[in-house]
């Protein structure tokens, strides 16, 4: 039996980073360092429950879902280039994560990969307002062109190019939480929520197709929630949330009361996009029953679980 | 609590026709068809493991692997392709799996996919004789250039061009078998061993990478096997297995016992590749301690169950 349950979000750059080659090898090779820090929590005693991004492998299907139509393939909708992300980053990560394992002397545990998926609303306000620049990047020509084909809405992305935009509804429920939550209970090691997990909207028992991008750590606190973790912490590539981040008097933020933290947000201390979102999962966890939420890079994942290091919220 | 538990393996044409249009709709529509039975199946009372075959999808993702390459994203290897199609596969089913569901007022399942792998022996003869033809077709001249560059074998499939070839070694072991046959046990209907699974080798504690293509229907038998499930039902285009098949006095095989269809098999009455391999994993199935083994089509799924249609293996 496992001593407390933690749901760990692990973010997609760990898997492969901005400028790397976009190979099988190169992702293998990020993943034996990322889930070091995972081996160390397993062996701490605690059930885990591990998340994990999917925005640059999901960038590279739906570009070869692309490049595939010239040589008779359609493209595949946004949910089936989640649903396959998944597949791809749960077997990799399965790999990378038992080969680990085995090193360490831990025999007894499996690491399961689920296919998971994520309720939203269908009239979740965010599908009035696409906000996630998702996949190949065209010409402002080739971009009003698509536009007025597909409606869709395409922004410039940050001077790079076009690129289509999505809505990122708010994620109510994961549907395969309870089998999830038994998996961990009886000692696997779970692999979901990829991507935030891919979305569906239901309607008298039928699933309407959702195109959409779910917040990976908002999605990894509502399972988290939903299957009573004792611990959320989402991995990030800095040690701390920071007040004034980026001046000269920054000053990391260790150990407080969601109450503080609602008033570090409150004061607009954290980048939209960025740190935000995460503390906002974060002080969700807590209020919804959670015991502890961190937020740290994979350095101080276990001191942040003895209490040593990270960000950590409680009640 | 379920009654009995039937492992179900549904051939990959039954998601993707040859001809049919390769887009997601085309698939879900096929699927929503595909699954009537599955359901019959639910709820007669039936543990139901499915499984499923992934060539026309693995094949599609194959093509995109090599388009996208003149876009910049490097190619997927085999594995990745087929966890891939896992992940796309496992959401269409499952999502026309619970609809229909939903429509029969069963409302107490749920319907989880697993990304499964499938352990081989990395000595296996069957590597030094690949015969699966995988992925886009070339030229003879193409061929014999990558030949030359990467030692892949490349036949002439059928007058159609030239393919790659890769091996079909034995399966050995369901790697997620234990945490299946639990969530079975607990009621959910679970998808896995999706294209035969995901073909990995181990030595030492260390995976090696397999480029191989495991028989869908064998690979089930051993996860039937494995677990314990005392039906191994494998459902195809037609209704039997055949005596003489095609010839104009040609024989339903109904009822039989294991003994009984070995002299058949022996005799050279099934096709390689083709029936030979559905029913040499049925036989294997009862010789290793299952009860019966069903070879029939969608139609006459549920009489078989009733023992009244279908070609019946028993001891």
């Amino acid at each position: 039996m496992v001593k407390e349950l933690v749901a760990i979000a692990l973010g997609g750059n760990m898997i492969l980073k901005k400028g790397q080659p976009k190979t099988y090898e190169q992702q293998m090779e990020n993943l034996r360092v990322a889930t070091e820090v995972i081996v160390e929590i397993i062996k701490m005693g605690y059930g885990v429950i591990l998340t994990h991004g999917n925005g640059p492998q999901v960038g590279n299907i739906l570009v070869q879902q692309k490049s595939g139509v010239a040589d008779g393939i359609p493209a595949q909708p946004l949910n089936i280039c989640g649903a396959m992300s998944q597949g791809q980053i749960g077997f990799m990560v399965q790999t990378a994560l038992e080969e680990l394992l085995f090193d360490n002397g831990v025999l007894d545990k499996r690491v399961v990969a689920i296919i998971t998926r994520v309720l939203v609303d269908s009239s979740d306000p965010a599908f009035k307002e696409p906000t996630k620049p998702i996949g190949p990047f065209y010409s402002e020509e080739e971009a009003i062109v698509l536009h007025k084909k597909t409606r869709d809405t395409y922004i410039n992305d940050a001077g790079r190019g076009f690129r289509k935009v999505v809505p990122s509804p708010i994620p109510l429920e994961i549907l395969e939480g309870k089998t999830i939550r038994r998996c961990v209970e009886e000692g696997d090691i779970v692999i979901s929520v990829g991507g935030g997990g891919i979305p569906v909207a239901r309607k008298n028992g039928k699933f309407e197709d959702v195109e959409a991008v779910i917040d990976k750590d908002r999605a990894t606190e509502v399972l988290a929630t939903q299957i009573d973790a004792e611990i959320l912490m989402i991995i990030t590539d800095v040690s701390n949330a920071y007040i004034n981040f980026g001046k000269t008097d920054q000053k990391a933020i260790g150990k407080v009361t969601i109450e503080e933290m609602k008033k570090i947000l409150d004061d607009g201390q954290f980048a939209k996009g960025s740190m935000k979102p995460k503390v906002g999962s974060a002080i969700r966890f807590i209020e919804k029953g959670g015991l502890l939420s961190i937020i740290t890079s994979p350095e101080n994942a276990i001191a942040a679980l003895k209490d040593k290091a990270g960000t950590r919220l409680v009640k």
